[in-house]
C-alpha cells in the first residue's frame, strides 16, 4: 500500500485535522500523483457536514486536484512519470452503460465512483484531494498544460467543467444573452466561459458592490436584483441564466427574465428544493435544467480550451492549516473567486 | 349591438346561471359565430373561483367553441356566411411582437386577450363560449373540417392544441418513448396525439382501473405508479413525460422515470409551486419545461392534422343546466374524457 497523508473529518461534528491513511498500490493502468495544489469547492463542506446524504468517514475531501505524475502502471499509455496530471469528482465509471460509451461518466447509469466520500469497485472508500498523493486509473486523469498556473488550474478540475459543459451543451454563444447568477468559484468560470463563447454575458446580483469585479472578469452587463427598475429592465431579456448558487433562493423573479422558450440552467445543489410555480413555466415556453460537472472527453477538451485561451481560475492560495478560515469566508461569499490549498504546506 | 344569452358566473361564490348580455357589432374584419358546442375545460372551473387570479365578474367562461358562421364583416377575407369555424383560448394579441410574428401569439410580449375573463383593446370584457354566439376577430377564428363531429372537435381548441403543440415542438415521434402523466381531457389528446405522431406512448397512473382504457386510446404501455415494482421497471426509460396533471402533485418521482437529458413538460397549471431538488435535474442533465396552448397557425395545423387523420376528443355530450354536475364529476376525475356542452339546450 502507499502511505498518503491528508487532512481529514473523522465525523460530521468535528473539524478537519491531519490524517495518515493509506491508498492502493499503482496498479497496471494507475498513475499515483504527487498532488501540489487542490481547489476548495463548497461540496467539499456540504459533504463533511452531511448535508446531502450521511457520509463516509474519515472523510478526505477536495476533487480538483493537481499535481505531477510520479509513478506509471505497467500498461499506462496516457501519461508518463513527470506529466502534470489533474483529477476532478470522478475516478471511477462502469465504462459500459449508454452514458459512459458517450463520454459522459458523471451520468454513469451504474454510479460513478467519486472522488472522495464514495466506495470504489474494490469495496473501499475513496480518498479526495486534500492529500500528498492519489492514485488513479488512467482513463480519469487529466492532462494538464504546463502554460498555465497549476494552482489557478485546479478549480477548473471541478468550477471549470461544470461551467463549460453546460454551456457547451446549450451552445451558448454568439447572439445570446446570458446571465450569470451567484459570482463566486462556479460563476465566475461561467462569466469567463460566456465571454470567451461570444456572448453577451450579465452578472445578477444582490450586491452593487460587485459590479467593478463583474466587469474586470469580462461581463459586459452588470444588473443589481434588488433594484426593481434594474430588473425591469432586463425583463424577458435572457436566452440563458447559469445559475451557480448553491443556497437556498427563489428562481421565479429569474424565470420572468428569460425570453420566450429561455432555459434556467441550475449547476448549483441548494438543500432545499426549488419552488417553481406551472405559470412561471407555461408563459414562454420557459425551462429549469440542471447540469452536473462533465465527463471525462468534455472535461479534457475544456483544459485544452483554457490552455489556448488563457484561463484559468482566479484564486486565493492558502495553507491548509487555514482551511476552517477558509469555510467561514466562502459561506460568506469572502473569496475572489476559489480558495486553492498549497499542498506543500500539508 | 349584438344580444347573446349564455351561463355566467356572477362572482365567484355563485354558481352559473342564465344571463343575458351583449356583444360587439360585427366589424369590418369580425366574424359573428353562432356557437353549437363548447367544451368544459378545468381552466374554467379554476377561472370562476378565482383560483389563479381576481376574476372579472359577471365571468362567461368557455374557450373550446365551435360553431357555423352567420355574418362576417366587409373585409373578412378567411370566411364565409355557413362556414364551420372555431375559437380557443385567445381573441386578441398585439400582432406587432416578435411572438405574434413568429405565431406564437399566445406568448405575445404586450399580453394577449383571452377569450373569456379578460379585457379587450375596446376596454371591455370579453365573454367565452358558454353562450349562444361570439364575435370574433376572423385572424383568431380557425377554420374546422366538416369531416368531423363538431362535438367532438370543440375540445381540441384548448386540450388539443395544449398537448399538440409541446410534443411538435420538442419534436416527439418515432424512437422516442413518452410517458402521458393524467388521463382527463388532456391526457388523452396527449395519447393521441403522442401514438399518432409515431412514439412509444406509456401512461402513468395511480389507478390500475385504467388500464383498458389507456390501452383503447392507443397507449402501448400503462403503468401503475402505486407499484414499486412497476416503477422500478421503467426507471430512466422516457425521452419526454407530458405532465397534464392540474391538482398539486410531487413530479420528483417522475424525474426519475427520465432518461439521461430527458424533459418532464408541464401543460397543467397547479395552484402550488412545483418543488424539485436540485440533485433531480444535475443527475442526467433532466429539465423541467413548461408550455402554453398554442398560436394560431399551430392550432390551425392542429385542426388539419386531425382532419386529416380522424381524431377527435373522446366526449360526453351535456345539457349546459347540468354543468355543475359535470363540474364536480370532472374534480373526480369520472369523465372519459372530456365534457362538451351542446349549446341547442342553452
Amino acid at each position: 500500500m502507499i502511505q498518503s497523508k491528508g487532512y481529514a473529518a473523522q465525523d460530521a461534528e468535528t473539524n478537519l485535522a491531519a490524517w495518515n491513511f493509506e491508498r492502493r498500490e499503482v496498479g497496471p493502468h494507475d498513475v499515483l500523483i504527487e498532488i501540489t495544489h487542490c481547489g476548495v469547492c463548497h461540496s467539499d463542506l456540504h459533504q463533511i457536514k452531511n448535508d446531502w446524504f450521511p457520509g463516509i468517514f474519515p472523510m478526505v475531501p477536495g476533487h480538483e486536484i493537481v499535481g505531477k505524475i510520479t509513478a506509471v502502471g505497467a500498461h499506462v499509455k496516457k501519461f508518463k512519470e513527470g506529466d502534470l496530471a489533474g483529477v476532478g469528482c470522478l475516478v471511477d465509471s462502469c465504462r459500459t452503460c449508454d452514458n459512459c460509451q458517450d463520454g459522459l461518466e458523471q451520468y454513469c447509469l451504474n454510479h460513478s465512483t467519486q472522488t472522495y466520500n464514495s466506495m470504489g469497485k474494490d469495496g473501499l472508500p475513496t480518498y479526495g484531494g486534500y492529500s500528498n498523493n492519489i492514485v488513479v486509473h488512467e482513463d480519469f486523469a487529466l492532462h494538464i498544460s504546463n502554460k498555465l498556473s497549476l494552482a489557478a488550474v485546479a478549480p477548473l478540475l471541478c468550477a471549470g467543467i461544470t461551467t463549460y459543459s453546460p454551456l457547451r451543451h446549450w451552445k451558448v454563444g454568439k447572439g445570446h444573452k446570458l446571465a450569470v447568477l451567484g459570482l463566486g468559484g462556479l460563476g465566475h468560470m461561467g462569466v469567463k466561459f460566456g465571454v470567451a463563447f461570444g456572448a453577451e454575458v450579465t452578472v445578477l446580483s444582490t450586491s452593487p458592490s460587485k459590479e467593478a469585479a463583474a466587469k474586470a472578469l469580462g461581463a459586459h452587463k452588470f444588473v443589481v436584483t434588488s433594484n426593481p427598475d434594474e430588473v425591469a429592465a432586463v425583463a424577458g431579456s435572457f436566452d440563458f441564466i447559469l445559475d451557480t448558487v448553491s443556497a437556498p433562493h427563489d428562481i421565479n423573479l429569474y424565470l420572468s427574465l428569460l425570453k420566450t422558450n429561455g432555459t434556467h440552467i441550475c449547476v448549483g445543489a441548494p438543500s432545499e428544493p426549488y419552488e417553481i410555480p406551472a405559470f412561471s413555466l407555461l408563459m414562454g415556453r420557459k425551462s429549469v435544467s440542471g447540469s452536473g460537472i462533465g465527463g471525462l472527453p468534455e472535461t479534457q477538451e475544456m483544459l485544452d480550451f483554457c490552455a489556448e485561451n488563457n484561463i484559468v481560475s482566479d484564486i486565493e492560495l492558502i495553507d491548509i492549516k487555514d482551511i476552517h478560515n477558509a469555510y467561514e469566508r466562502m459561506l460568506k461569499g469572502d473569496v475572489r473567486y476559489r480558495f486553492v490549498i498549497d499542498m506543500a504546506t500539508l
